[in-house]
């Protein structure tokens, strides 16, 4: 197959993880026969200092002639003082609107070997493989009025039913092919969108006879994240909710730097980016953790154009280099040896070629 | 001193937690020449199955006599079923909103004893010494418009600046009596609400040099929550957030059980109470942990009363029981012994009649 992928570096450690996915993304096309392009955009603090704006139209032009994007990572104290429209942050939400980009997966999985270095204990955090259903466009975030004043300030939380629909419906359609579990997060005691939505859960809910749900309010959820991640499998929830919860349970694995996302729009078409910052303290050092965009490119490959054995093939060899006990030095595995961005990303690429 | 508290224990474990607190509250009476009178009322489940009405009028009345409530714990699913008017959750919420009951404070402490029993690895929980305070009486839990229908549901989130000064200084008076650092919680990158919530710290940042101040976005909190709880002084931040934060934050400790709560007016007026719920499944049974109670009465005693030394000695009461290795069977100390919730509130009178 023949795929573009437009690739937004964005800012700090964005570049160096890019490259890095793109890299190992070449050798899968080499292996596999596929022929990927990769069309080069501005977003973020990058975008703002070179091209005056964080989401330039050139940018948003070559992300719709292309069949997925693939990003790094935006922002930086470097642009803090900018108004409000202008900030990297803005660019980022722009996209997932423009792109209509609603539903947000994260997975998080816990390795064996980096269990040492997750702040939970480590038969808290075994066996935790649990997915978050974000939604991604609706709620506070895009909701109107939004304004402050000296004296006030107002947000606005606003749910139509077709946006809750949608995302529920994602993730009982995900459950049904993993553990068949549903857990859908809410604070239906005090909010009436929360209401809403446990409504429409239960509709789509009787579609799926072979699905477990249930609803938990969000502020249990947070502790049983902590107390017992093991026991989840799906959580679906608003975009705040999933805002705050799903980085909560991303600390579970023992690194940020390792985890993958995917961003999509109803007709699969989506965004891949790894869930870290874009780390200005470390940026342009050869030191950033490479794996969470190479597994969100793996993800790329599953969800945007099934390529099923290829994703394998990149999720097989991370989990190799791991258990070989090799980290960019931001987690302690049980070896301890501790290598650059370039030797790492070097290391899956070995690890895909001698598996082949 | 002759004080009156209005006591409502409210539903499932309730009683025999505020019982508990009651008969430890006494036995400091008797020490130190104080007199308090208990005022029994209805709330929550209880009050709408004896009075139609989660928060019967007579209760706000008792409460508007007396010096101080103190509060068991409300719901159970016995009520899920009652339109949200009439639910348990409203009684405590209106609670809050008729005696203005604007800040919440929760501490969570790491008792050594308890640290084998934290899902956070011993070194991570270690020294976690925290207090959140928690605006209470606004945000998306009384914001108008509210409402859903079949096709749409609203939510608002309102803060006026006076709302906002109040907690915030409050934080930053606390701070000044413990380690001197804030720590602000928003969503500035997304949400004008917390533009503005801001903009006000750093204005009331400034009448205190001396404490030393960061703002923090909701998402990197909640895990920092569990990555390093003990960095935290004081964390002060909106309703919901402060509701998600704060019971992620109560599970470091390893029971929720152990912890304490003040919701305070700006006179000093207060609702003191534990933080955990009714947990229906062991009401009854003498098998709930009344500690949180009992130090919920230690906060009033210090908050409410200025009674420091009667604090003190039920805080070093509660912190030798546990050091002795005895726990009410929720959670495991190295000792292991199990003991009733009458039990465990002998076990503090004796030694608070010893220590004294
Ligand atoms: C950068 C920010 C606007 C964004 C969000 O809040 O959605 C980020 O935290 C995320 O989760 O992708
Ligand atoms: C019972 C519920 C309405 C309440 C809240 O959300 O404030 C509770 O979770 C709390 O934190 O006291």
């Amino acid at each position: 197959m023949k795929k573009r992928v437009a690739v937004l570096a964005g800012d700090g450690i964005g570049k160096e993880v890019t490259n890095a996915a793109t890299a190992v993304l070449d050798t899968i096309g080499r292996r596999f026969h596929h022929e990927f392009e990769w069309v080069h955009g501005l977003l973020g603090g990058d975008a703002l200092d070179q091209a005056g704006h964080p989401i330039p139209e050139e940018t948003i032009r070559k992300c719709e002639e292309s069949d997925a994007i693939l990003l790094g990572a935006i922002g930086g104290p470097k642009w803090d003082h900018y108004p409000k429209e202008l900030r990297p942050e803005k660019g980022l939400l722009q996209l997932r609107k423009h792109f209509e980009l609603s539903v947000n997966l994260r997975p998080v999985q816990a390795y064996k070997t980096l269990l040492s270095s997750s702040p939970l204990k480590e038969e808290v955090a075994e066996g935790v493989d649990l997915v978050f259903v974000r939604e991604l466009t609706g709620g506070l975030y895009f909701g109107e009025p939004s304004y402050h004043t000296d004296e006030e300030a107002v947000d606005t939380l606003i749910y139509k039913r077709e946006e809750i629909e949608r995302v529920v419906r994602f993730a009982f359609e995900l459950a049904k092919q993993r553990n068949k579990k549903v857990s859908s997060v809410d604070k239906a005691n005090v909010l009436e969108s929360s209401r809403l939505w446990r409504k429409i859960v239960e509709e789509i809910a009787a579609d799926y006879p072979d699905v477990e749900y249930e609803h938990m309010l969000v502020d249990s959820t947070s502790m049983k994240l902590i107390t017992s991640p093991a026991s989840f499998d799906v959580i679906v929830t608003e975009n705040m909710f999933g805002d705050i919860l799903s980085d909560e349970a991303s600390v579970i694995c023992g690194s940020l730097g390792m985890l993958p996302s995917a961003s999509l729009r109803a007709d699969g078409f989506g965004l891949y980016e790894p869930v870290h910052g874009s780390a200005p303290d470390i940026a342009g050092q050869n030191k950033a953790n490479p794996l969470g965009a190479i597994l969100s490119g793996a993800m790329m490959l599953r969800t945007a154009f099934g390529m099923n054995q290829e994703a394998n093939a990149i999720e097989e060899a991370v989990k190799k280099v791991l258990e070989a006990g090799f980290s960019t030095g931001e987690f302690k595995t049980h070896g301890g040896k501790v290598l650059t961005t370039t030797e790492m990303t070097e290391k899956v690429i070995n690890e895909i070629e001698s598996e082949l």
